[in-house]
């Protein structure tokens, strides 16, 4: 009843990624489907990944000043309804709450989508004076958005999030946080995940509903369709205005506070799984992997095994004084062959195996994950070396997902070379577009693609003006289009 | 409009300790109540507790070897229902979601009052043979169940916690594993919080709706009502039966396995507020105080000032080298007999001013939060002295605890004296019962006094047996009773 790892049942990512997607969540244990309608359930590798995004973001929030808080997930309808734009946005993918037991409630509830209707009411009445101010909050919790289909963290009626909320005396202050905020992911995709993104704005049709602006990482798949991985929208007054956030300033005036919210969500995991992966499942970057090195003592269930697991043993010690995670892994139930599979399999990346040859010599062989390279070294200088090539992955990975992400992107001139790269290239395409919805609405009804965002790149006063793709008129800017996963 | 503290809003604790409740968790921003009925909002002092007690918990159950999950919020109710006594035990606090959008749901969900119906139905999946076991998840997340007042922490109708759940191949390891979760959570209470506990086990009235027997921890309130800290529950088979969770063991023969859940929640944080406040606030334990010493530079607005903030800096650096958390509190727009009052409400356990004598003299004053009592040391000695307060000040808080306990524990003989010790000592009463269901709720309902537990200490060989107060037939074991929070 040995629970066996058949390679073939992991299609291949360059046959067919749909399949390849999910057989790697399955068969690495990151998630698994729930019988409610659009949820997962995520086990233990993934969430462990998920830990690993909270401890990184939580240190870099509260060393800002943003405090944790815990508000209500049942909203009541009467305050989601306030923001106009807000519930309309959101209205065909609320889960209602209408009965308590036996008994049918008169005001329903929603379960919150978003955050903002909660928590500004309970703000309102913390902020009285400029003193209170900048008020700074977040919350990692649970949300709920109506999905017809599960996408394993990539589509889930239920997601964990954090979403931050902060509010403002000044615009200025206010923007600042905004774009700080959006500064946090961006270096969190770049230096813990190794996703190289894009970092702009977007469209007026695809922001927030009752944002004045959302700014936002967009990502490229492998398969060219693009992933949101992250938002920070600018809310303006907007909402301080409908939930009478005011403040006293020095002058005793009272003013509305200017508030941003930011939010990166289980999502993200999705974006890891497919950049990094290849054929033979997972590739973690070491940053974030929960097992940065596995060591497999080579076992022949003989006398001499014992010394191979102390030598394992006094390795492993080694590297965790230096605060790697590493795991032993000396099942003797399964052969080496099947265990160097799993561990593959499972994204770590970097393996030692030591048997009695290794200990004789006084080396140890290295394995990458990310290349498949095998390194020997001296056993002295362990640690170095593995702190060294842990660096190395954690670079070559990003590397590599920079070169995707520039092979995934193409600049069209023409309308029909757009049509072309988003129909035969499959890629992001970079195009002049006049900002007018109608324009927007046709391409992407007509090819499927969408405004993903406006690069800040593309913003500089050096841009020079063209024309747009689709209706010919002057276009200030190129926008980045892609088909939405 | 500067904030004003009024200490004349805080009632005394003495004199009506639900006002004062009340009065403190406003105060000390622990929480606010919310627009959602029954539910509260978590604050940041609140919330910052709370983590504390997850990075302890979590750590004991990662180095055994459980493992975190997340499971949906949403649970099928033809997966709820499969559990008889389950969901008729849960019935009336459970909120419905029966509509999203604008579709009526063909099969409703239950928001999460519990998880063992989603997690077995999961795990069923997961569990092939003896060598899948033993298994072990855990969830920290949001529980709703039904209330219709709020009691901030202790009772609201949505919670925080964490929820354990462990199967094993045999019912010793289960056992094992039953009593493994309950000591870790009366560590926590004793070691943590400070707080000294009963610990026993529930009568079979009152176990969890599916349990074979619930284990629990029990505070006694200083004002004799019961909180129930925790529990662990042995589920024996009954779970699996239901949910068909088999494995084949090393004969190939297909066995259920045996399971248990354990969790606690932020009701604990109601305790711990209960159990240390005092007339002047909160008082935490300094193990889990997110601020361990607060030091208050004495400010004149005159030139020395940057030299008191200098070594208020000084003496915060030498504290945080040694990982005390410190707070420099230099706020200049507020008197110092503000900020201590601000430091005493919100439970600070240790206070240290610094002002141009102190500087001048080397010296440091140190005033401790449980005692209010001043302390003089050498400034050079500070590290050693504030370790050292800081401990005298957590078992301090455990001692006075244990006094509380053992002061508000009366034992009854007869049942005119049970009643008068519930009516007017207002007390937890130790007495015989003879475990019929009949005398028990004759007892609730007249007294409104209910079984909180049997203690293990009243277990044991040498207990003699006696008579149950109420109908006068032989029993085994005086149970402790208690009027419910």
């Amino acid at each position: 009843m040995e629970k066996t790892f058949d390679k073939k049942q992991l299609t291949k990512k360059s046959e067919n990624i749909a399949d390849w997607y999910n057989d790697v969540i399955k068969l690495a244990d990151l998630a698994d489907y729930a019988e409610t309608k659009g949820c997962m359930i995520i086990k233990p590798l993934g969430y462990a990944i998920w830990e690993s995004v909270q401890s990184t973001l939580d240190k870099w929030f509260k060393e800002d000043g943003v405090q944790n808080c815990y508000f209500p997930a049942l909203i009541p309808m009467s305050l989601f309804e306030k923001e106009k734009e807000h519930v309309e946005g959101f209205a065909p993918e609320l889960l209602m709450v209408e009965r308590i037991g036996d008994e049918k409630l008169a005001n329903p509830y929603v379960l919150r989508p978003t955050s903002e209707a909660v928590i500004d009411t309970a703000i309102a009445n913390w902020i009285h004076s400029y003193r209170d101010l900048p008020l700074k909050v977040n919350q990692w919790c649970n949300i709920f958005r109506a999905e017809k289909r599960t996408y394993p963290f990539l589509r889930t009626a239920e997601f964990l999030w954090q979403e931050g909320h902060t509010s403002f005396a000044s615009v200025d202050e206010n923007l600042e946080m905004t774009f700080k905020a959006l500064n946090w992911y961006k270096d969190f995709y770049e230096k813990y995940f190794a996703i190289s993104v894009y970092v702009g704005v977007k469209s007026q049709s695809e922001k927030f509903a009752g944002a004045k602006n959302t700014y936002t990482i967009e990502i490229v798949a492998p398969n060219g369709k693009a992933l949101q991985g992250c938002t920070s929208h600018d809310l303006s007054d907007n909402f301080s205005k409908v939930f009478d956030i005011q403040y006293l300033n020095e002058k005793s005036e009272k003013c509305y506070v200017y508030q941003n919210s930011f939010g990166l969500s289980t999502r993200s995991i999705g974006a890891l799984i497919l950049t990094h992966g290849d054929d033979l499942g997972l590739v973690l970057p070491p940053k974030v992997a929960p097992t940065q090195v596995v060591i497999l003592p080579i076992l022949k269930n003989k006398e001499g095994d014992t010394v191979v697991i102390d030598k394992a043993n006094e390795v492993a010690n080694v590297l965790k004084k230096e605060n790697i995670r590493v795991l032993i892994d000396s099942d003797s139930n399964h052969s080496l062959g099947y265990r160097i599979n799993e561990h593959e399999l499972h994204g770590t990346p970097l393996r030692i195996e030591i048997g009695g040859k290794e200990i004789e010599n006084q080396k140890l062989k290295l394995a990458r994950r990310d290349t498949l390279e095998k390194i020997e070294i001296d056993e002295k200088e362990v640690s170095e070396k593995v702190k060294e090539v842990l660096e190395l992955i954690q670079n070559n990975l990003l590397n590599q997902s920079l070169k995707l992400k520039t092979s995934l992107t193409k600049e069209a001139d023409s309308y029909d070379d757009f049509k072309n790269m988003i129909e035969n290239d499959k890629c992001f395409v970079r195009s002049f577009w006049c900002e007018d919805k109608e324009c927007e609405s046709k391409i992407k009804e007509e090819t499927k693609a969408g405004t993903r965002c406006l690069e800040f790149d593309q913003m500089g006063d050096d841009n020079v003006e063209g024309k747009c793709i689709y209706c010919g008129k002057i276009a200030k800017h190129k926008w980045l289009f892609g088909k939405s996963y």
